[in-house]
């Protein structure tokens, strides 16, 4: 049996502010660090182990990854940084607060933004302080693909070929691999392993810090994907995910 | 200007508590944990930056570097991990506490198990459990290099090959790169560096979480090297770590 274990990471210090993040660095909150170490002790306990991990070049994302691995005993595996696992970019929402947001556009403008497939935000302009063209670390992305906003559906698009190049073929040589990475830049996988549509991958609200395991046959079919931790812990965490960027 | 900085882990838990560790894996203590956060400081105050990083397969090491990057908002930079950058294998020595087995050979034995060149302790069993061969981590490593025991030059013997082919090349396309490791492995690359003899080298203290700067011409030739921080404070290091192994 193989094994791809997808993992949301955990709360940010602007997910506490309600606040647009996308592409901006910001770091894990103390309750964020806990949910991670927990999300190592749940794998542990559930028998399960990685031998290579991928994750974005956000350091949410990162210092998941570490916790986690950290919790496992698996401080030593590989681990791959890519920007093409990085949460959805935001344009010119990025740091804005979302309720205040709403307050302004209205709430239907900002669920568009938020979740439709192909809407994007209004683009950041590369000389903003807040644009990727400002940072070093993606100077080694060609230019025509470094975006300024980006719709759920332009993430997915650059999602897609570091999933079929790099993490799924990997599955041939190994047994279980762990992607830490974003709401969105995650949506992009589950959509194409489980053929979700255009409209329904929107409403998918992935809690944080609750592994997602995918289970494969030795051909690489899907054969079973399943949260791990307790249903009703994950069904909340899933609403309260939902209800972010409404109006208060 | 092209730059390496090799930098040897916090104080772990065993240095709290004065055992042989080799390639024991122990955790940082918190004192280690602070110690590598003062260096990334250290390294940012410096204008120092890095665009890839190398360590062992021990969390002590490996999370010295998390430490490092994280204080210097690198979280995100390519780290690579390899077993040839781990401590010197200190065989049946492992895990027994350095005083008391001071007291039972006496301090000069222990001095030439500590600081010989070419003299190594008594092999580990392959059936032992502390033995690198019960360690899934280790399983890629062929086994005829597979370390039971080593003494300095075996261990500066498996350290170069990784330095030669995968650090020292790098710095032809990369202009400031970091390596986190430990006494014993980074004392081969300085040995090499400097041209050290044997018999030096073996006196040669570097203090923990102090980063090691070394520069370099565009030919790469070196130019000049320096320890970063506080010259009396840097002292007082190197010798509590010469001091360490002395029976009380």
């Amino acid at each position: 049996m193989k094994r791809i274990v997808l993992l949301r990471h955990g709360q940010s210090r602007w997910n506490l502010e309600n606040r647009f993040t996308g592409w901006t660095d910001v770091d894990l909150s103390e309750q964020g660090m806990a949910e991670a170490l927990q999300a190592g002790e749940d794998l542990k306990k559930a028998g399960i182990t990685f031998t290579h991990a991928y994750t974005s070049y956000l350091k949410r994302a990162v210092k998941t990854l570490n916790c986690v691995l950290d919790s496992m005993d698996l401080d030593w595996i590989p681990v791959e940084k890519t920007w093409r696992l990085n949460e959805k970019h935001y344009g010119q929402l990025q740091g804005l607060n979302k309720s205040e947001t709403a307050e302004k556009y209205g709430n239907e403008q900002i669920h568009i933004w938020r979740r439709s497939y192909d809407v994007a935000p209004e683009p950041l302009k590369d000389t903003d302080e807040r644009s990727a063209k400002q940072d070093p670390r993606y100077a080694c992305v060609p230019d025509a693909e470094l975006p300024r906003t980006e719709s759920l559906k332009d993430a997915i698009k650059r999602v897609m070929p570091y999933w079929e190049c790099e993490i799924f073929p990997r599955l041939k040589q190994e047994d279980s691999l762990l992607v830490v990475a974003h709401g969105n830049s995650l949506r992009g996988i589950v959509k194409h392993l489980k053929n979700i549509s255009d409209e329904a991958i929107s409403e998918l609200n992935l809690p944080t810090a609750v592994p997602y395991v995918f289970e494969f046959d030795d051909e690489l079919r899907l054969t079973k994907d399943y949260f791990l931790g307790d249903p009703e812990k994950i069904k909340k965490l899933m609403a309260a995910v939902a209800n972010q960027g409404v109006a208060k």
